[in-house]
């Protein structure tokens, strides 16, 4: 199997304000996933700003110099995440990082932000 | 010199209707692009789509596993290919694709979609 990365923006504030005592959403999103265990072939990393704050909590998907890379935003650290932990198994268990559409969470379908072909 | 990538999404229609006997904003953005000649280490390549739709015309910076890659948007083909040039160079000049903010063209100061981080 091989290994991909599924990257969260753990500053992400999700458009609300910034409250002192309590972690932001990007950190709820990425400390969620990690709770949540990962699916195989996926590892988890934490990133501060994708330079997506428009659209947060925002994450991304990329898996080696082969495969498509994505971008997806408007996530819910509250709802969203067995749906994204299911996109990324999906992506993790593609070669080129193009998962059916028929098969994508209608999250990923609906928000994505971008995407960068392969650069091999 | 390094080698960076520069790939614009040349089915771009920025919005526009569909005219049957024009280039699309996206096909002439590339090749504009091509015309103004590419600065040394950056190569241009074209693709069909970057899923940044609401956000065309698209193009992104990649350069290899060291590098953060990014998406840029709202792009217009008539005036920013000479801006989008420099930032091209001033990206290739890099390690690892972080450009000072005081050199990096207005139209990737306030026009990005989004950044991924390097992925070794």
């Amino acid at each position: 199997m091989a290994e991909i990365t599924l990257t969260v923006c753990t500053t992400c504030r999700a458009g609300l304000p910034d409250l002192p005592d309590a972690p932001r959403p990007g950190a709820r999103l990425h400390d969620g996933i990690a709770r949540a265990g990962l699916p195989e072939g996926v590892r988890l990393r934490a990133v501060e700003c994708l330079s997506a704050c428009s659209r947060g909590c925002s994450l991304t998907l990329t898996g080696g110099p082969g495969r498509w890379s994505y971008v997806y935003g408007d996530l819910d650290p509250e709802t969203d995440i067995p749906e994204i932990l299911r996109g990324a198994a999906a992506y993790a268990a593609t070669r080129d990082g193009i998962v059916p559409w028929r098969d994508r969470p209608t999250i990923f379908r609906k928000q994505s932000i971008a995407r960068i072909p392969p650069q091999e």
